[in-house]
């Protein structure tokens, strides 16, 4: 019963073509009896990040970008309209606790696994930092776990010096026990933006790192062919961490650690895409944008296309 | 029944103090059976703007801002947090036909009228081109309506250049027969911001007019004062238009049409809680915020503001 | 007669470089009786356009970017600094008849080819709303008119949700019969940016569609030649119609729908150059910049670059 | 002879309403045998700023501003829609030649007063440096000079540190014998803004300085009526040298050397016009503004006020 | 012994006027021996704010802002230029240890006191947060202590929701005896921006409370004065808490917790130079400024004037 | 000695991971005795800027992101972190003496060297002015002198209409007699982007050019190389001058004079590399970054980049 002739009560009025589906439009808040393909949840959370970040802001931000694209795929002729994302929301953040926060992330993301309802899931930071209690969650459900880690830096600093920051997740994981190194693999890895106890770490720990040299040279579909194809004989699921400061800053200027001489979104693009051919990719976080320092959003809708590439396949 | 620690399923998290109600959680979707204190209503239309305006945009940030804000008054130390506002949405606005969505608005005013539960009414524009069809509305519901104009112009330019754009409705209105020029009041009209013919339009009609100078001269609380108690004897209902320009560009830098010499937002402020001591004020839409143009939504905080005092008596 | 030592009667003063020509200098307001390889034209109007956009102050600032390029090839060695822009003007906008104003830029469009004292034309938008008008104009002076279109959609939604937008131009020609589908090159269609049923219509309609994947795998100069072979054949003249937001939003900041994964601005440059090896390429439109929305106008100096390569041939 | 219907060759279009007259209307190239009211020049020359400035996009800014203010005063119901207003363009400054450029001023100010066919004179500068040539010539011109300077510093530094700075102009006026210290009034002084030594000097010259905290105590309009009425009775003519910074940070955002704990936008506007009331007020300059470090233009629109109130009386 | 021409190695080239003090010459790093009139120490922790603040960057900001005022005051014609500010650097804080951070500042802020050497202190945060800790070290230093606390807000929040935040060290502070209730004084609280339930506790607890409508119908100058005469006669020393949100946001845009209606930056002056006067004032500090957020520094350059007023009497 | 636990004096407080040797640790302040592979100096000058510029704020801003990376290289896992940067500090400018300063830049660049206690040197501009007078010391020093230019523009303007700017380096040091055209490469020339004068004053000095077009057919690093082949058997040493513009606008963005269709930042960092394997390369300089048009201080990051690779091989 709608007793208005242009006023949807309460409601914000935008321009609809009726023939058009908006990837939002899929995205329905979970309750329970509900199945999809996709599981969505927001980790909202950066305060444990070295360098000021609002990467916080992220999971809303990327959202409603997710209000610029349809579920059409031109490429492939094929149409996702039909396909339901459910949204688990973002776990609720503590302002001043920052460790009883991940471990808040920690269950949240195993709450949400533990629903059964989906099939492939999506993480939305955040700091790097949330990765470690994600993944952590992963591994409990799902046991063993190989990770493709697309970022400019290792992730696997001490964690004497500042605790468990945005720095830190691989290496607490990989210490945890809950992350083999040879089921790590590190893509973009920049020059002058690690420490080379840490790349030694790396190195140690039986990680496969690829720097942008390496991308360079070899081309990135390649590697994430091959690294694939490896992974899937060895662990029971993947998870991607895409860490969006792999990008050159030009295409993604909102990350916090922002540099020159990464890669490029299409790069990025089509590695997600050729990742998807693999059966168990399972999971993917997106982290590192402050979309307080991003210009019209790029660095945010750059993250919805990866969603898209990662939900629609 | 909420199964998860600590995530609310599809909302993002924010953090709350279990102490506070913020304004925004007053806002409730207007739905068959409710009543309340005031009615709220989104005109997000600027198309009809001379100069290129975002003001459509205004009503969404506007009512964001209302979660910046609680409802305690600590200084009359009265909490508002019981009090309604019923939210009727915004009215659909059609991308190409103006004059469509001018009438759109007017229906939509009138029949949010209609459903007779609210006490006082708030319209978020838009540009001052929805104060025609919105006035429009109230004349024909209530009666013989008076006006009170927070604005920097007189907003009577002729229909013949431009149609029905962002500076004609108060010539529509009165041209149309649904307001005389005795029951409207100008303050805060500026120098080199008008052209002769339209103050000589407004002499002609009985506008009563008061330039900053008398502003300065006379104060606005004092002027706001004499013009509701001329008012209140002839009209049956008193609606305030306050078009946001009439404040000086240091503090409502958001406007389309900004410049210096306004009034100070402390002066608004007073000037619209000295109005609401007025039974007769049942209406107020506020206009010309283009929030893409805001420095911090500074401007729209302005209004958020301004609703408070029209709300909160 | 110049009577003052360092002083130009009523003209800014900027340092000036004798030996240098800026592309500015080249553009002479139209009047009676001259004649140049360039007629150019602006189309200051986004009314039409469904999200926000004030790419009606596009031709203003692209004509300012002029001069901050001169004449002068250094690749191919020749020096344009003779040759003469014709600079029509703007078209007179309305401020609230959208109907009206797209008659106005047919109107207009069609009298500056009546003059008939260019070779080839400039029209500068505007939102993609304007080529419908133009592009008439050309097929009604020209005959049978061939079109290549830059852009990431197809523009080819249905008319009765909105009207006539900057989403319908391509529709509205075909409808009218103003071209034909197997006229229409559309390159640079990107993945989720479209709806199903306006691709299944390109396909019905036989419009022949290049998606990124195309561009990546074929390359763009490749895609330019052999289309404009085949159009060469078939119809009288060719016009590119080119939607700036075709280009990665890295490269082309300022366009209302931005996205990651375009073209390259040297992928358009080259793509542009190519095509005006084809003598029947008569026309161009440059649409969808959105000046407030730009970066140092960086995407008006795209356009600016892209002008260049049409005009100094 | 007008050809085309809708396009007026070879410039923009904007909307026009038929009555209103807006203040750039005015504006019109000097040329030989034209009087009147107004003549305007452009000092446009920043370079002598000792901290980085480009006050010199200043008078291009300006001008464009005034296109948005009308000619009519409803504060005094008189239009000026009639008054002429001589723009003697800007002046040629040399890229590299500091000292050559300030001797182009001084040539090119005594070249239009020499015209002699206008009644009042506007400087545009420019940094405050250009004061000091544009005061030179009118003190040839005219005989003895008094000088109203609303500033927050007192621009007497010595000149073996730095030469001719925008720090310096009223010391090289004194000292170079065209201005009598007891003719130089300052206004707006501001704490910890000055040094010692340049207080005293100010002292030591005769120069009538009165800090923000006098016009907190007596009022602007006192202070500017009682230094007029003295001045009238000693020198030819006054000249009123308005630096922006004068103005609190929150209403001048663009000069170079902002602060907080200034006057108003409303206090310098009524000062003006208050000291409009003597006769012998000839010429005024506006300085340091620097308009890539403005919001939405506000100071330059603060400027074109100032002119205003200089212009229509 | 300086080998160079123009050149002094290691440093950056800045112009130098021999007869100017800037107020940053005046800072020199603590060492032990030395003594002086201010002790200056930077609290840059934000990270217990309850909105997203970069609050931390504020310390460095406003240190360099003093480079661009002089230690001479033409108001009382007074040169500091002798006086010393010893600068005991930031405090070094944690990235994921809050409250460690807190008890840091704790430790460093009366290692600082105890030193000894310095008549008067400024403390500059950092979000409010750091005045628990700050306050408590001068208590526990000093014995009871008085407290005038400039703000829009109580910060009488309860722990339980947040922890100890940038809401809650006033009562922390009360709540842990290190403050009177009858000892404080908040000035400039602001409606409908703090909730009922603290309004009540901070009555409750006797603290003496002044709203907007207060300041606007006393002055502030007379509620400092008559404050301070009354806690002069019952505390050991009085601490000035400034958190800049008790400025209008025209005038300190970069505050995270923004507002129209607040007082204006000459009432913030005059008002810490009224409270100058009383012998008893030897702490100050200033919080809630988020660089980040500013517009060309304004905030922190009226916080640079606030620390001139307080250190230089 | 530190007495304190968690202060600094007189320091910023900067997490700090014990493993990490950011790049801005390695730099020291030249003193009498030390020796070291880089020396480093600031030509803080951009007042010979034919367009406005700010360059001269890009020393300090580049030293600043050297803090940002790390001086360990994971390409070729070597770590840098034992090598030593003297930096001689900034050349002192005059405010008004242009000329005077480029004699001072002359002398202190001569004076660095002649210290000779360093293997190899970068100037930071600055604008390109401060090649003549750096270009000029180093051929004092060393004798015959080759140069690479990555350039979007010859430089090599008359010196009548502007006397030294920006525009006329190379001209200056051709007409001087300290670099002969033979010995000079340009590489990255951009279309309409010169004139044909200077263009074929290029060609008449025996300046070897590629433009754009060379870079996309033949590649960049083959350029390098073949051309650092020749110039090495010819001139006594190489001097790298780097022109950022010479980067598409896309990826540095704060050029004064940017546009579409330059180089990449991956193009110009591995053709720096490549440059870096010829032993007479001892000089480099980069201009042309002005910080105040940046974005997030991107171009002078990829300056930084452009420093390691001189820097660290």
């Amino acid at each position: 019963m709608r007793k208005f002739t242009y006023l949807q009560p309460g409601k914000s009025a935008i321009f609809k073509d009726q023939y058009v589906t908006k990837v939002n439009e899929c995205l329905v808040p979970y309750s329970q009896g509900m199945t999809a393909e996709i599981g969505l949840i927001g980790l909202p959370f950066s305060k444990s990040s070295i360098s000021l970040s609002q990467a916080e802001d992220a999971p809303k931000v990327i959202r409603g970008c997710l209000g610029s694209y349809s579920t059409y795929s031109g490429e492939r002729e094929k149409d996702f309209n039909e396909q339901l994302i459910l949204d688990y929301g973002d776990v609720l953040t503590h302002p001043t606790d920052i460790d009883g926060t991940l471990e808040r992330i920690f269950i949240s993301v195993k709450e949400m696994i533990h629903t059964k309802v989906c099939d492939r899931y999506i993480m939305l930071g955040g700091d790097h930092g949330v990765s470690y209690p994600s993944i952590r969650a992963f591994h409990e459900a799902f046991g063993r776990i190989g990770v493709i880690q697309w970022d400019a830096h290792h992730d696997v600093r001490n964690l004497e010096d500042g605790g468990r920051t945005n720095g830190t997740p691989f290496r607490s994981l990989i210490e945890g026990g809950y992350l083999k190194g040879e089921d790590l693999v590190q893509i973009g890895i920049r020059d002058f933006s690690n420490a080379k106890i840490y790349h030694e770490y790396a190195k140690e720990k039986g990680i496969t790192v690829y720097t942008m040299n390496d991308v360079e040279l070899t081309g990135i579909q390649k590697i994430v062919e091959q690294e694939l194809e490896r992974l899937s004989q060895q662990v029971d699921i993947i998870y991607l961490s895409v860490d969006m400061d792999v990008v050159d800053q030009a295409f993604a200027p909102a990350c916090p650690a922002i540099g020159p001489g990464g890669i490029t979104s299409r790069e990025l693009l089509s590695s997600i895409s050729t990742a998807m051919k693999y059966k168990k990719v399972k999971a993917m976080d997106i982290v590192e944008i402050d979309p307080s320092k991003d210009i019209r959003e790029m660095t945010s809708k750059l993250a919805a296309h990866v969603m898209m590439r990662f939900m629609f396949v």
